[in-house]
């Protein structure tokens, strides 16, 4: 079927059930990022194929909302598919609930699995809300099944904590909470409470399943193809039950007393299963909280991935500077031979997203996704960004470089990439308070080109998880307002960009942990100070500095790091590698 | 009566009412920041000056809480009061619904007019409130009347639009939200919708009042003796209505349809007035909005007012450096002072909140209240800050110096002085996409102090009305979220400070507005840009910076301001106090 004719069956289906309009979200119902491929429900009516978005159906209309990251991409992918494109991080798009409550008259229709309780809450509060599953009848030939991959225990000597240690933990916050039991919906949240991970979604090592903690009991939700003997094994050991997967809304009706679940994370659907005489408390999930604060053991594999991560990276960079355009290379070719690189690496799972290799003007669209097919023929000059990032067993990494592959450097080319480098070393060195949020440092990031008049639509920095998703919470760094202070142990991204359409796209990234920050004499408050350890150990390249705009400190700062890097990363490299590596670290001067 | 005493006669009143607890807090039904000492019951029952704070009695506890700025000053005047201070701004310091909700069982008692919509609300889910006035059987001596000063029409010359074109756009958005009747309880709003002024609150040229507006008609409940023959005309004129002030509770009795109410404004009391068969909406004051939004005659007038500012500090300062100390000097004298040279400014009305001379270690003391009795000795030696304004016809000014009147400058004073005055520029020379809220631009100011490990508790910068309330909403630069995105039009304060306990403290504040930003040739997107115009003129002493903290661009700012500040304000000097300016204004160097 067409996109024209699904969405054509669709029509026929809202008809028979009443319905004003349909709304497709582009979630699952775990509230992951990624997802199985069984529930891209919105990339398969809409032929987007963006990370994000919603689609909304009525009887005359078909839109599509997403933000700024995926405009071009859904400006190219929507044609002719008489969708049309809500850029929702424009000032003056309306919010997909607000366009309905305007637009529509009567009952929409949506899947209560793909709507988390505070947004079916807040939906029904603006219209009038029926729970139906529309794609379900529609969508048969050729819809994924749910993955079926086997789940595996995660040793303690890497999560630096064990499982009886975590739902101690959990179970006394439960109690606290005066709570009968809690729903866990979350993937990455399981995984890292269980210390299990799996193959279930690509570029996530979780396992597709429900939790509900109680205080004598925990039962993971799974089904039993998952489970082998070892897996088994361990989960006894553990005391840990296991039932199958879609039991999990039958057990949920069964329970009693007090029910904690986080109304952000949790599906509509498993929040009405909870029987009416339950008392219901919808509390922000302890154990989203605690997993953002590494600990040492966590930190400590981090550092571990990152000195692998480097060397792959490095002999990326090595490979294709000296070797690559012996013969023809595209975005893909570059892609698959980062990933032969990081092959090499100890401990290597699989890539923590999918890399974006992005040439020239295709470097402006961001989160682009070159494939095989679709790909830019890659020479030996101009920009090209490089957005990457790899699972190994010892943590998860992520890290954009953009480089300069030879010819005449644009003067503007230099300006826009000092001025992200600049917000890039501003973010990372930065001192702050206890209690300061994220978006309270975003403009430390985007100063510099402020002052020159550009800006970026996505955000500064996002939490990464340990050997989990390569996104997390609940901390980030963004315009928008989000209520959590940075603290402790907690990992994001610093990754400022600039992006000229048709010409280039620049970002620098790194992780970096929160850590406490050393102490001043010129103190005056009794505040905490907090500050940033850099986690990512990747040469710059320097070529595209210009030196003029940068300050002293910027210029030591960025030697010092070089320095680390060297004596860091040249011990797994051969002599050879290790020679190219010390060219590009090399110091440089006002 | 002493505050032991006032307690102990509040507690038999709480017993005979069956009252767990009773809150004072620092409000007065129309949610002022300043207000009519009739209203100043927090203050009256606690022996606590400041303006900010809330009063909890419980049978065996008193309790008051306070923000940062007020840490010092009541931990002085608490002693021997059996008040415990509770440190609002710490972040372990419970709200005080939360404390009661934890601490008490049973009712707790508050004056519903003390109390606004919302946060009447927000308590009940936590606590079962009983509306009663517990104070006013208890401050029958000496309380002051509420004030009966008269009230005058100020001229659309100065507020640049007439009371018919602003009626008129608050109706339109009145039947926009198929309104009936909109309840208008905050003092400024009313003075800023019906072009009236008054002598009612200290500092704020305000007429304690209340609006119903509706379709076809507004009436203003205001005390008739307050209401003289020109001032009746105007308000004829404008067919304004007049009722007595306590009716309006009767009033509002009497709607029907729909009420608008803005539930962060109006108080309980004439929330529970609305008929019960009212639809109620609650929705953000749409005057408030407006009102902060400057027009082009309001911000001349700001110009105006800012270079009549200017020239009364550059006497006092002069008169400070070569006269002052042939005879003995205090805070106080200076207060008194400067208040005689703001007396010669043409349009001058009042000053527009109570100065702040802070010599040395009272410096440190944010919003520190030197009183003719309790005021410090000054000599011509260590740092002055001085923070003051002026009600003008024209405009509102609110500016802080900081000085260094005479002796060995330590070094880090200097530091200090240089930290607060490099992040002072950052925040006014920003250039920001339109969309930017100014708790995003916060760390802007704070960000070389940080690097030193200070910081500050109060807020970076506040809105400023126009020759209405110094402090306005809705527009702020704070560390908490505030969704208000900064518009053309606002005036925001830009004051960073370091503080340091017993010895100085280092506050700069320039008024600033924000402007569509030049446009560059840089710009990658399509966002609007904005950035601030400096209103205030008034030189920095040059003799603190430390010099080689400054960059260039700096330096480059400040010799162009001092530059534009001689231009502006010699004019209205004569030629002795134009060469003072001229050499307080010299350029500086590297």
């Amino acid at each position: 079927m067409t996109t024209i004719e699904k969405i054509a069956a669709l029509r026929q289906e809202m008809r028979a059930n009443g319905l004003s309009a349909y709304v497709v979200p582009g979630n699952d119902p775990h509230a992951s990022e990624y997802m199985a491929s069984h529930w891209c429900e919105m990339q398969w009516l809409s032929g987007f194929n963006g990370e994000a978005g919603t689609v909304v159906v009525t009887p005359d209309r078909a839109l599509l909302w997403t933000d700024s990251r995926y405009y071009l991409q859904a400006g190219i992918e929507l044609k002719d598919s008489g969708i049309e494109l809500m850029r929702e991080s424009d000032v003056d798009c309306p919010s997909v609930v607000d366009w309905l409550a305007e637009n529509t008259r009567g009952l929409v229709g949506v899947n209560p699995e793909m709507f988390s309780v505070n947004d079916y809450k807040e939906w029904s509060e603006k219209i009038e809300l029926k729970s139906m599953d529309l794609i379900k009848p529609l969508w048969t030939d050729g819809r994924p099944a749910i993955p079926q991959d086997k789940l595996y225990p995660y040793s303690a000597d890497f999560a630096g904590e064990t499982v009886e240690s975590k739902l101690a933990r959990m179970r006394n916050k439960l109690v606290a909470l005066h709570g009968n039991a809690m729903i866990i919906s979350a993937l990455d949240e399981i995984a890292w409470l269980l210390n299990i991970r799996g193959n279930d979604v690509e570029y996530n090592p979780v396992v597709i399943s429900y939790v509900v903690l109680e205080p004598d009991k925990c039962t993971l939700f799974v089904d039993s193809s998952k489970i082998d003997s070892p897996a088994q094994n361990y989960l006894d050991f553990n005391n840990i039950d296991i039932k199958p997967y879609e039991s999990v809304f039958d057990y949920i009706s069964s329970l009693s007393g007090t029910v904690l679940y986080d109304g952000a994370r949790v599906n509509e659907a498993l929040y009405e299963a909870i029987p009416a005489d339950c008392k219901k408390i919808n509390t922000k999930s302890p154990i989203l909280i605690d997993k953002a604060k590494k600990n040492a053991v966590e930190l400590e594999g981090e550092r571990i991935a990152m000195r692998q991560d480097a060397a792959a990276l490095t002999r990326f960079f090595k490979w294709l500077e000296e070797e690559a355009f012996k013969s023809p290379q595209t975005e893909w070719t570059l892609m698959e031979k980062l990933h032969e690189f990081r092959l090499m690496g100890e401990n290597f799972v699989e890539e923590s997203f999918g890399t974006i290799a992005g040439y020239l003007g295709n470097g402006a669209i961001v989160h682009y996704a070159a494939t095989k097919e679709h790909c830019a023929e890659v020479k030996p000059e101009g920009m090209l960004l490089l957005d990457s990032g790899g699972q190994y067993l010892d943590g998860t990494t992520d890290i954009t470089r953009t480089i300069w592959l030879g010819g005449r450097i644009p003067q503007q080319a230099k300006l826009d990439y000092t001025y992200v480098l600049k917000g890039h070393i501003a973010l990372q060195t930065a001192r702050f308070p206890r209690g300061t949020r994220g978006n309270q440092l975003d403009a430390l990031a985007k100063q510099y080109m402020w002052e020159a008049g550009i800006t970026y639509g996505h955000g500064t920095g996002h939490g990464v998880g340990h050997f989990l998703g390569c996104h997390e919470g609940p901390q980030n760094v963004r315009t928008d307002n989000n209520p959590t202070a940075l603290e402790v142990g907690h990992i994001i991204s610093d990754e400022p960009g600039i992006y000229r359409t048709g010409k280039w796209g620049i970002r620098t990234e790194n992780l970096i942990t929160v850590i406490p920050a050393k102490q001043t004499k010129a103190t005056t408050t009794e505040d905490e100070w907090l500050s940033f350890e850099t986690l990512t150990l990747c040469f710059y390249d320097t070529s595209l500095i210009e030196m003029s705009l940068m300050t002293e400190e910027e210029i030591d700062w960025l030697n010092a790091y070089h320095v680390r890097v060297y004596k860091e990363v040249a011990p797994l490299l051969n002599a050879d590698e290790a020679k190219y590596l010390a060219r590009k670290c090399a110091a440089i001067e006002l």
